[in-house]
């Protein structure tokens, strides 16, 4: 039965935008999962977990990219020859859950983690498989609920060591940006493709200036590699109430919003949004949440298209300097919104919902940046070479010993020489060797290998505890019977530091 | 911008196969995650992630159903025309993995947990997203690593709470089988087909007994539903090797080995077969592991074709009764083997490799079954109800002063009345619910409410406990400083249970 193996090879190759994820970024992420599943069951948010694969129209059409021929995301036909796709979040997907349980109690609130899939041109830190973890309550239209996703979003990015002052939750309205495009209309309509592109190049202001913005909302944009940008083709006068509307810049929540309701006043939807915003800003300090946490920022869109009443997004606001020594930031990693009509795409029937996302993939590149994602190493520490194949059974009972005592121990399970097995320990990663020959056993006696001392010893360490090091022996003879001690006493060595 | 809800609704539907998992699921599944995680690394296996697409020739051909038209998977062609899948294993991917990375130290050991996706007829805890829990060394031909699965495999099951004697792993050798389908030849050429459709049919026993396989190999057989299969169409003498070769049963493994030792004579495959066993046995017995444990059992096949030399499954061997009354076994819930050839389709060299798999939702089902996965409900235990929406800052006040001392509270943020939300509550799963109106709020004082008190005293419980409850307040006012306390002490009454 065993095929013959092709003459022709198969290339191994990977799909673009897709990665395979290293032993030490697998073991920080799901610390840093862990340590947010915390913040949100304190909340009272519970799991819920939906498959990865929806109906294509279960989905919906929300995405930025949503007008583009692939609508960005892994779509195709089933056996029965129905649209299906890959998720691209988590929300659509909770909404169909909702819709499917109608008995849940209300607000349901759950959270729920796991890879989401979209049709990106792939780039550094950008892939087509990623992680997002999500909570949200459903069912319930207080802006209680969307204060309290701001809150969580503190308190999350706190617990995960990022301190005070290093983030911002910014809070904006959709309401309030249909009321600023209602104005621009000035009485006219405005279609649905004109609004989103305004709100488009609004979305653009970190990335062009507010130059930048201005052209997109006129003639159109050169950027330095020379590609045009065509622009909305608003005239002046247009133009002006939207510069006027993102450089609203006040102390205080409760004064950019009596800026924003100056800009809006007489329009109804907007004046919704922001009566929304000073009741997010009366829970959030009723909580405790200042300014210094959470502020009001007229320039915050959100690309999805579901969101009808208040955006989100947490944003860290620290600098850190890239491989090329570039500085940057980091910028969003958490983002949400409130999508009053999801469920209702389902149901015919009202139901309120927000609800926020964390980018994982993004916040650990940044927690790592920043040196707060120490997590032990995976790998285990100890190697029971096989010097003598004879003697087997002696070494398994050995690698047996040092797990029931509790440590992580690799039997070699290989066919090279000693040689060759010390240089795996020391390729994979390995702090201690174990090694018997046929004269240890006859001795009672076991060796013990020290392999990262002279690692440690190269590095930059106080000079006391190199000296400390410089004293302990490298490579010793220990009783068999006190294995599990000698390699405890190596292992101290390293856990100090 | 808000998009005027369509009229035509769009039906909230699942793909059939596929699941939404509740709270209490995801929290069992990640704990026995966890727990599993924790024997793999004790043995030195380290953690990878790989795409969940990967280029349909990369995965290749080797499920059960590869014959079939769809191949059994998820497959559709990307932007660029090529065929891409959901892959439907976790050690095809692998095989990529070690075949892009040349230099990695080995034997390389991974373990990988994660979702798999085969198009299988969906039926009672058969799931076409499923989860699988790996282990593998890649790079050794050492059948101290096949040993090693085997009692990675024990080690596992043993710290679920599984007992000694209700499980057993079955260890069988590809090339034993090559050997008997040799024999069965007798000298001619066997095809492929042939060989795989004898193989099915062996592996069909557990299902239609000695005589189904009889029927099988000959003419075919008919089922209880009156469905004819074709059978593979030996003669008397071919299935006589047969059934004599799954008719042995020895007390050891030893014996076992004898036994079919005698049926290959002179057939090379067959003997290096059971030389692998005997090196197998031998290695088990050096790590204590015996027949009570891992026997040898030559009716195991293992469905992927990948498989070149030793398999073994994982069989769970106490009985259960269904929801339907009906007692049953869970059977077999890991499964795996030695497949030297995957990596080579990618690089024509040989590397040896052995692995095993949980099927984690089976595994899953059969702990809940005997009661083994209890866990603290996701749930939190207390909800701030808001009497008073004028007092929602006090609420807030509250509900992070429990939050603080770790007690998970959730803060009420629907707008129905107290009524609904004791209900909402009770609904939720809540064991105490905090209120606080302008009455006590000028007194000083809060009102906690017990909602679990009725529920437990209308069990079966024991009669001290039943009256200690019995005297317990279900509803009584604290001083407001005492919240905190006043709540641990009602949690604490159930913490004993």
């Amino acid at each position: 039965m065993a095929k013959n193996v092709k003459s022709k090879r198969t290339k191994a190759r990977r799909l673009k935008g897709f990665r395979d994820i290293s032993a030490d970024d697998v073991l920080a992420r799901d610390m840093m999962i862990s340590r947010i599943r915390e913040v949100y069951e304190r909340y009272g948010f519970a799991p819920l977990e939906t498959p990865a694969l929806e109906y294509v129209d279960v989905l919906g059409k929300f995405l930025p990219e949503a007008d583009q021929p692939d609508g960005g995301i892994f779509a195709f036909r089933d056996e029965d020859e129905e649209w299906v796709a890959l998720r691209y979040d988590l929300t659509a997907p909770l909404s169909r859950f909702v819709a499917m349980n109608r008995d849940l109690p209300m607000p349901y609130r759950r959270y729920q983690v796991g890879p989401v899939y979209r049709v990106e041109k792939p780039g550094p830190g950008r892939f087509r498989e990623f992680f997002q973890f999500d909570f949200d309550s459903v069912g319930t239209s207080s802006m209680l609920a969307d204060a309290e996703c701001c809150m969580v979003m503190c308190d999350t990015l706190e617990a995960l060591g990022i301190l005070r002052g290093d983030y911002v939750v910014r809070v904006n309205d959709r309401k309030v940006l249909n009321g600023v495009l209602e104005k621009v209309a000035d009485g006219e309509a405005l279609s649905d493709r004109v609004g989103l592109h305004i709100l488009r190049s609004i979305d653009k202001l970190d990335r062009v200036g507010i130059e930048g913005v201005e052209q997109l909302l006129g003639p159109g944009r050169k950027d330095e590699s020379g590609d045009f940008m065509s622009g909305v083709g608003l005239g002046a006068k247009q133009i002006d109430v939207v510069i006027r509307y993102l450089s609203i810049q006040e102390k205080t929540r409760a004064a950019t919003c009596d800026a924003l309701q100056q800009l809006v006043e007489g329009i109804a939807v907007g004046m919704e949004g922001v009566a929304e915003l000073r009741e997010i800003d009366e829970a959030l300090r009723g909580g405790g949440y200042d300014e210094d946490r959470v502020v009001i920022d007229p320039t915050v869109v959100r690309g999805l298209a579901y969101y009808t009443g208040p955006v989100f997004e947490g944003v860290l606001t620290f600098d850190v300097v890239d491989e090329k020594g570039v500085t940057r930031q980091f910028g969003s990693v958490f983002g949400g919104g409130r999508y009053d009509n999801l469920v209702q795409r389902f149901t015919g029937q009202q139901m309120a919902a927000t609800g926020a996302s964390i980018g994982v993939d993004r916040l650990l590149a940044a927690l790592q940046a920043i040196g707060k994602t120490q997590v032990d190493s995976a790998i285990a520490p100890a190697l029971v070479t096989r010097l003598d194949k004879n003697l087997t059974a002696e070494y398994q009972r050995m690698a047996q010993e040092l797990r029931s005592a509790g440590i992580n121990t690799e039997l070699y399970v290989g066919k090279q020489g000693i040689g060759k097995q010390f240089k795996y320990a020391s390729d994979s990663g390995k702090t201690v060797a174990i090694v018997m020959g046929e004269d240890e056993l006859q001795s009672g006696e076991v060796s013990i290998k020290d392999l990262r001392l002279g690692v440690e010893l190269s590095q930059e360490i106080g000079s006391d505890r190199k000296k400390w090091l410089e004293e302990q022996p490298a490579q010793f003879s220990t009783p068999r019977s006190g294995l599990v001690k000698s390699i405890q006493e190596v292992l101290a060595r390293y856990s100090a530091i």
